[in-house]
């Protein structure tokens, strides 16, 4: 029999709208990779009578119960106790989690204050989810029919508390393995890949086909179930492949974190270094390569160029073309991608010059259009982008830009 | 009586996690402003028996029940005929409806496939919540003691449905309205800051208190009821102030998007300009100063100096410093947030150097090592810090250190 879920969200903040959801997102797409059904969301603010009856309701609906939030320090953090009296389970003391939190606060150089041990407290009989992101421990436990796993709020302990540790603990409710595999595709809408593949998507069971929309680009996730891992990526491989005929280059990585993964790494094997200059993106395309561990091999440093003056002392870009044509055009694009590979000493720089708005610039040039350049040891390439779509304000024309920007060092790296 | 009420929203999509509940959110706050308290959200998927159920229970739990989702042409739309059964109305043919949905194909230049009229049904006796954003008319009615809202899904059209058309026909519910005050709170911790004013927290009902975790920072949050938006604020000026005279100038800001914001505005205010030197943070804070539109008032731009030639190069930091005692250092820090002010020729730099991991520098410095500094026209200062923490991840030490960088010019803008 198939297992179904709800997922129970607890916190004032989000009856509130002060945040998103995104734990009910993220944790729903990792639920469905493990093949469990999730049939219901559901959030209560932190109020033990309210919570309690949505537990009560929660266990009539479904039998795996995963809860986020109120495991912190707090007085108003309540999930434990009303879970535990729900289910009538007691709370523990556990001294093996008050050492993990007082080994944190000390490695913080913080003083603990005594509100944290309450965290050791867990219920009884229950398989303790370390949580090494942050101070509250998560659980987990079974009781009578029902699976019910404990989770912290924050999103950063959340996520990666479910996959480290409740995955593995949910495993066994799981029939088979799931396993998947994630193209990503730059230079399409969800629609159009939808539209590609919409027939293929409505024939395939196993593996599963279904496109995702990224910021500024488009998931395409094929799923599959079977006894072994080794079997489900048989069943994955021919529609990869397909997948892959289909859209050619569109497709820039499987199971990678996103262009500049895949451009770090095309740029390591190639023994190149890189260099950014950036204006509209202000820093953007740097911090996101960056976030990457190991990216000193490659990427050399990077110039924000978000004035003038900074385009034309910094970069070297010509005063003149500054004056007359104003900094959101292709020369300029071009000069500060020269620059940039002069001033860092690099071996491939990408730029970007354009209008991320709310407002168009001083010259007139809309929002949305931006200029990208590379260059590379054997030549310059700049490209000329209208990025105002209906919706698309600064966020997103920063994203869409610092796409371009590496997916032309992507394309370039691939060549060779 | 206070009206309570539940968000129910209908979509297989948010249970698979394809797309996140963002209406769930953006619909909180609109219905928190009209002082109706959200005690629930729900989500189920494009099922007929779990939607009445859910439905069932939303009715005994809330007066007020806003649905999303569901009103469209295709065969899975079914919250119309749902929530009329289950309030026993019909569904009744709207010519006028009809007519808008063909006006709106014309004005588009889309052919009307007929599926398109079913959603000229809408159930008996309700007020037509007329779409100007798409085809599929919302609809509100009275019945019983409930109160009934259906918008549809998509966020483009259920927020300004919810804000030019039900927000007026629920305005007869409101009993006065809902403000709330953010405090950002930057050098404590949640929990530092709950014991603190776990009293006061405790004792406080209107306006209530309350400690949120943010990224590397904390909120702390006052909501008021009362009849006026007025009263309401006068509720919470007085918690304001008590918690800015406890904490001091931990508070760096109230209603603001973070320390980059705060640091424009009070550069702007004193008609400095600023600039970035960074170096393991890799152009976050750069990034973070351009997220914020109007920036370029302010914010000349930055270097992102990952490689040591970079940072003799651009910001002129002394090679044999370099080479005695590497990037991560008090006086490379010093000397980066000089260089980047002459470079830049800005009038506040600040500077970061250090080790974000996931492993210690080539030189042995730990993981969590970090110097940020700031070149001011007085002088220049240099904070050591250790960001090493169990979940203190590469992303957190980044976020950390750039808080740190902006306090460091936030501290030093407030003084004048």
């Amino acid at each position: 029999m198939s297992h179904t879920v709800e997922i129970l969200c607890v916190g004032t903040e989000l009856l509130l709208g002060n945040i998103v959801n995104s734990n009910a997102q993220a944790l729903s797409r990792e639920l469905s990779g493990l093949g469990l059904n999730v049939l219901y969301h559901s959030v209560v603010g932190d109020n033990p009578g309210r919570l309690k009856a949505a537990v009560d309701q929660a266990r009539k609906r479904a039998d795996v119960i995963v809860t986020t939030g109120g495991l912190g320090p707090t007085c108003d953090d309540l999930t434990k106790q009303t879970l535990a009296e729900c289910f009538g389970k007691k709370l523990v003391f556990h001294p093996e989690c008050a050492q993990a939190i007082e080994a944190y606060f000390k490695r913080m150089g913080r003083e603990m204050t005594e509100n944290n041990l309450s965290q050791a407290y867990l219920p009884e009989d229950c398989s303790i989810l370390d949580n090494a992101w942050g101070t509250a421990p998560g659980c987990a436990f079974q009781s009578g029919g029902a699976y019910v796993v404990m989770l912290p709020g924050p999103p950063r302990e959340c996520l990666p508390m479910f996959k480290e540790r409740a995955a593995p603990w949910l495993a066994r409710l799981s029939e088979g393995v799931i396993r998947s595999r994630t193209l990503r595709v730059f230079g399409s809408t969800e629609s159009g890949v939808e539209a590609i593949f919409r027939d293929r998507m409505n024939q395939l069971t196993n593996p599963t086909l279904a496109p995702y929309a990224k910021e500024g680009e488009v998931e395409l996730r094929i799923t599959a179930k079977a006894d072994t891992a080794q079997a489900a990526d048989a069943l994955i491989a021919p529609v990869e492949a397909e997948v892959r005929s289909v859209l050619g280059d569109l497709v820039y990585g499987a199971d990678v974190s996103g262009l500049e993964q895949v451009v770090l790494e095309l740029a390591r094997a190639r023994g190149l270094t890189l260099g950014t200059a950036e204006s509209c993106t202000g820093g953007l395309i740097a911090k996101r390569l960056t976030d990457i561990p190991g990216s000193a091999c490659v990427f050399k440093g990077g110039v924000v160029s978000y004035h003038c003056e900074v385009k034309a002392g910094v970069l070297g870009v010509d005063q003149a073309l500054l004056d007359e044509k104003g900094a959101v055009c292709a020369e300029v694009a071009e000069e500060m991608a020269l620059g940039a590979k002069k001033a860092l000493g690099c071996d491939l720089a990408v730029a970007v010059t354009g209008v991320a708005g709310p407002d168009p610039d001083e010259r007139g040039n809309p929002v949305g259009l931006v200029y990208t350049a590379l260059a590379a040891p054997d030549g310059t390439w700049v490209k000329k982008l209208d990025l105002a779509a209906p919706g698309a304000r600064r966020d997103r024309i920063r994203t869409l830009a610092a796409n371009h920007a590496l997916d032309m060092a992507r394309r370039w790296l691939e060549k060779g």
